[in-house]
């Protein structure tokens, strides 16, 4: 393998216009580490964001962009007892959060942002950072899940940990809010999904929306949400628009309610409504993603329950551009690259 | 109302042949007290043991038998604020346990121990042990629920705090142990039911387990369980039989697995197989039915899961003795008394 | 006892001229309820926003000021259970919450809310809403329990779950503050006090804490308690002051620290630091006071660890004005009436 | 230091008379590892059943024994980011347990099981199995916290989650007892101790024991402690014995009441009393040791409460079987050679 070269895409500067397809020779698998041919990769709204140089803006060039990959391992280097050549997997893109506490997020440990990111035929990473694709995904379905699936999985599961029956508030149809109704509708929960697009809330249902609101047509969404559940207010909100939307989610909630904070959508800072929090005891918990055990439980349950992640588009790898560019027009599901 | 009459049956002495259908004045209800004509009575292991002497010797006569009842309110004492005249509701059996630590059970406030049983076609509740009936659920249904649905509930939900994609195995298939297999399924979970009849794991199939083990056929059912896992052993133990089952069950589970105990069935004493809790750091739970509060989170489940209760066979009131007969038939599901 | 007459201050309208003392007929126990003679009353920073107008500015009058009292229970209505003449008691503000999920906030059921204050000679309570005073306490220590040592507690103990070790910011010397000092002293934290008097810092000091910060001289409080903690962050914070300080307190916590919000102190609003609190994934829990069980087990520690309510001044009931206005100055301590 | 050599004791059979000082090229540390000059090893009753054939019948010689070591690090392998050479260690004794779940026990990755002992000059461990050694405690103190300390704590504030003011029963005074006793005093707890010797309960008494129990004077202890609770019963209980001491355990519980079975002293098989655990709710859970990030947690928590461990005795290196010999005698603390 020693000749072989390995092609990849890499911002020179800020702009799609920067993002280029190269070459390197391939890399050998260190110790405990893991050669990966690259099947799949998707696509979050953070790699739009660094794309066009709002979230990091002293980022240094050239960088490898994405942090989402699904493919086979092709080799294994020494010590590696945790997979073998021919395994379908996964890359965790908090490579050294394996369980328990976390780090701080964005860290050096993590894809595409300390670390190189995804977007190319081969990936080198430590067998640690690395969890066995789901048996009922396709690569291209596997690849969605690291960022939006697991950053949904922890807000439900392995903190909030909601319970069947509960109604659950998922705000937007971005690609963790998807994963957050799927993940509720296939747990015996009341999801009430909120959008601005009447098509989308359509197809909201389809995936096992309980209600539905267009928070555009009623703004006064909190109190249409309070009615849905005859006043008492929802058991457990996915904040994800944050800003002057965080009191209208407060607003919402169920006495004893929980609210999760999910990372880079939710804006600096938010007004927060101090009285109503303490007069109903509301637990607020900020997100940043999920440790690899968390990973494994999660795919765990979307293989017991048959959930499919809902793919809105993919892209041949020499394409990768157009897939940056549907991104940024708002798609309903994960925007895939394909490499297979 | 004060010159009706309300027909109940009682217990003059041990055995079928002492249960004897009796009238009585019909009482007022008392301050926050509910007056509930009741429309169906289900009944559970514990009937039969108590009605042939097993579990109280003691007993005093007449005992009106059981503890499940669903039916409709006709009045309401002063001080009531929870309910109206014309609604539906389920007795709650422990009926001072409202929310957190409960009583240690068998005590003087449950129905049928401390308190009358509710085998009649009147019953006087104090409000705060009456819950409303799920809307989705006949009357026949929701009189399934008291016992044998909120042990299951509790002990998954409110105790273990299992989540999707767990493996959950659940040693019978009696009326906890229904309810345990159609909740695990609702929620997401991997039920593994055990049976000595294929003809019930089949029918276990059909209410969602995921894998079946004849335990009769399978004496080492615990090692076709770790089979199952792929060896890694079952998250979750609904432990139903107690005795010498407890050490397959331990044997059965994963590191860090759970394990409750359910109560009147589980015998007098269980060999502990110390070495494996530990090793495994096993955590098992007594218990005891559950709180109201759990109750209602328990219907709002069923309600959104559209989950319904197993019925065995259901009785007229008249011929309650057919029931008890039923009973200790062991059969698929509750069995009911309707005095519809 | 029917012809005894029971003095109490009452409000006449707002204004400390307005508080007046009466008499009036005293009162029976009814079903379950005690008859307590009441030895001592302490004051809370609630009672002076309620006299000044500004917290319930809709306050129907004549009203009886404060909502912690102690005293010795005189008679007992029919059915009570749970205590005799003679006990040394007292009184839950939150009546009917005894255990689980509570109620809202400020609620029907509240003394001196929905129901009457106790600044009177003999007080009227549910049993469900009283608990024994602690043995190793006099009738003022004990008076000075029910919402500042209860509210600390139930943050502390109840929701933070803190453990031996941990670094614990507490803000202020108010009542809250003081007991959550001397119960993180008691239980093996680390408490930062912070204060704007070196004076009470020093006192604070003496009452276990293992550091303490003048925030007026020392501004950038935050960094000061991040250096404390070799960068690493407290472990968790009382919330005291809200407003722009929770934007500091948030800078201050470890990664998964946690923060409770506490009731009335905390203004209306707050600017919330989304990004810190996703990338630290920081919980952050609004508290109002808690539940009876609660506040027995907050007895019980106080037994064991041998803890002394800080007292600021004792006022005879004669004086109670004098009380409210010491209150008003900020005093070290809990301010009490007393009656013995 | 290519040259230098390390002396270590092994077994070459089981007894003490196969416990022979030998001498080996010292190793280098490889990618992530430690070297560190031992200080001194504790030893643990598990110690003395791999010494005497008992636990480990298969050992493989020769043997290094012993777990538990602290030392100071004197050369780092390439990649060490979280010690430098100078800083003083404890070596922790489950080498790859982080945090989270944990593998069981005994497992390939333990000190002294799968992994070589620690009796020795020098050891090399993976930065990710060590951490920093109290600075308030000495070297002989920190070699004593590997297992007995990591275990008592693991089980009272990682897995039981005691608050200040409950009960805790603690039965002997081993190692992991007396830890137990001393954190759950630190914690502002109740401790009761039980001993057949009346003078280990005096010191135990001084080292914070809230009651004391003879169990060979009082066999009945479990109603005796029923007694010191007023007949609600202990909140938790440490159950270090097993077998029929267990259920007496579970007699002495409150309702609700939990308790932890600690590893290698319970014995292969315990009777549960079934009925008991169900009727209060009992949790029953099996510890065995704790994880790295635990440990920090109690070390941290050593430092804030001055806790001091009790040691026995102290054997200079070359005299390591009397320390075995000590070990068997039952001693009151810990036994420690040390390197000094």
């Amino acid at each position: 393998m020693a000749n072989r070269k390995s092609r990849s895409w890499h911002l020179t500067g800020f702009g799609i216009d920067h993002l280029i397809l190269g070459e390197a020779p391939l890399a050998e698998p260190g110790n405990r580490e893991l050669l990966v041919r690259v099947r799949a990769v998707s696509l979050n709204h953070r790699d739009k964001l660094i794309l066009d140089g709002s979230l990091s803006p002293a980022l240094s060039f050239p960088y490898t962009p994405a942090s989402d990959a699904a493919g086979e391992v092709v080799s294994t280097g020494p010590g590696v007892r945790r997979f073998r050549t021919g395994d379908r997997v996964t890359a965790h893109a908090v490579t050294d959060w394996v369980d328990g506490e976390g780090p701080p997020l964005l860290h050096e440990k993590m894809l595409s942002a300390g670390l190189p990111g995804v977007l190319g035929e081969y990936l080198v990473v430590h067998e640690d950072a690395a969890v066995p694709a789901p048996k009922s995904l396709t690569d291209v379905e596997a690849a969605t899940l690291p960022i939006a699936a697991l950053t949904a999985w922890s807000a439900l599961f392995e903190t909030a940990r909601v319970m069947p029956g509960e109604t659950v508030l998922v705000q937007g149809t971005g690609g963790v809010a998807l994963f957050a109704l799927q993940f509720a509708a296939a747990a015996g929960l009341r999801p009430i999904l909120t959008s601005s697009s009447d098509e989308k809330l359509a197809r909201g249902r389809e995936l096992g929306a309980w209600q539905v609101i267009n928070y555009r047509t009623t703004p006064d969404w909190d109190e249409a949400a309070l009615g849905m559940t005859g006043g008492g207010g929802v058991d457990y909100v996915l904040e994800l628009a944050g800003g002057e939307n965080l009191p209208k989610s407060v607003n919402a909630l169920a006495v004893g309610g929980r609210l999760s904070l999910i990372g880079i959508l939710a804006g600096v800072e938010s007004p927060l409504p101090t009285v109503a929090i303490t007069r109903k005891r509301i637990v607020l918990q900020g997100i940043a993603m999920g440790h690899r055990k968390a990973f494994e439980r999660m795919n765990r349950a979307i293989e017991a329950t048959s959930l499919r992640p809902v793919v809105d588009a993919i892209y041949p790898f020499e394409k990768a551009p157009g897939a940056f560019e549907r991104l940024a027009k708002g798609p309903f599901g994960k925007v895939v690259i394909s490499l297979a």
